[in-house]
């Protein structure tokens, strides 16, 4: 798949490396420097590149939308018509000082990026690990057990894509439903959050969920 | 220890029955029916009885809540005094038709519950697994990785007696920090029972984390 990167910071960056180590074309863009996506493309090895969002978002199966709640309207702008795209998100809506959400409850973040371009196919994935255990995940994705990684949207083609895209970065993927189950996942970010920077093991932290035989 | 259940419902019963299994006095309370109480206290066995709140709470080392959240101002009237006692909840704020939080995002039900006793130690813990799973996880308890459970409150005595009871029911306790953590922990059971109860496998689901050692 050819995936345009829309934010290149640590979330973007990383999973950008990693879509081009597991095959994909990748263009890193939205960076504070042109110097950064330079380096991150090289790095990234041959299938990545460096470009603006326009170029990003031309001919991509798939946009990771990965800047800062506070950015999203400028990128978006940048990006161009997105009509018929899949973006997968892992902004979240957080406030400016990145404290809380701004959207909750009643709505999400996904929901409102849904709203800002409803002619696109949105899911919300990969907010829920930290960016420390991206590269950990991906190397170790032979083991036995992998970690889980869920996801939601409305758009069926859409979800095999972020499905995909899971897969590839070593993750194993849950479907948790439909785009409004943002609303949930989006907390559940800021409790896995608050166990990787405010416990005592460390930011490189990813869950699984298991399944068991009903008793009792 | 000496536990009082707090509505003997689903989760009620059978944690209450758990504990007892574990080596734990248990009193069961607030069930629609006195049969069903018990009933529950019989099955539970020799150091499992029956009786009203007020008996429960009294000289409880610890007092597990699972009543829906519009019982919560009724059971805690009949529970009385409760200044000192270790409260643990696991009663979600929901409306009454049990589709969302009526408390969410810049408040949490735990911490509506805080402000309800304020001489009591309450600590947010058993909301975030499906009752269907809890005699699975306790009948397994010796296998190698157990299931998470995560937990958050204020008092620091309190979430030692919690961790305990945790590990009791054959979870490994993942504190989640102060008492507002359950802004993020209510939501993330409202995304475990959207993968319980709407997803493919069942609803007998646990959870785990697992942190890695951080690369790249």
């Amino acid at each position: 798949m050819r995936i345009g990167i829309l934010g290149s910071g640590l979330m973007g960056g990383k999973l950008g490396t990693i879509f081009a180590r597991a095959g994909h074309e990748v263009v890193f863009s939205y960076s504070k420097t042109k110097g950064k996506l330079e380096r991150l493309a090289r790095d990234a090895g041959s299938r990545a590149s460096a470009g603006s969002p326009a170029e990003a978002a031309r001919d991509a199966d798939a946009l990771l939308l990965a800047v800062h709640w506070s950015r999203v309207d400028d990128v978006l702008k940048q990006a161009g018509n997105l009509s018929g795209k899949v973006i997968v998100s892992c902004s979240l809506p957080m406030n400016a000082k990145d404290t809380a959400l701004v959207v909750a409850h009643t709505s999400s973040g996904a929901e409102q990026l849904a709203k800002k371009i409803p002619k696109a196919r949105v899911i919300s994935a990969f907010s829920t690990v930290p960016s420390e255990v991206l590269f950990s995940v991906f190397e170790s994705a032979n083991r036995a057990a992998r970690p889980n990684l869920v996801y939601c949207g409305d758009d069926t083609k859409a979800k095999k894509v972020a499905a995909q895209l899971i897969t590839d970065a070593g993750f194993d993927p849950v479907d948790a439903g439909p785009l409004r189950i943002a609303r949930f996942i989006e907390p559940f970010t800021l409790l896995v959050g608050q166990l990787a920077y405010e416990g005592p093991r460390g930011p490189a932290l990813a869950y699984r969920f298991e399944w068991f035989d009903e008793r009792g």
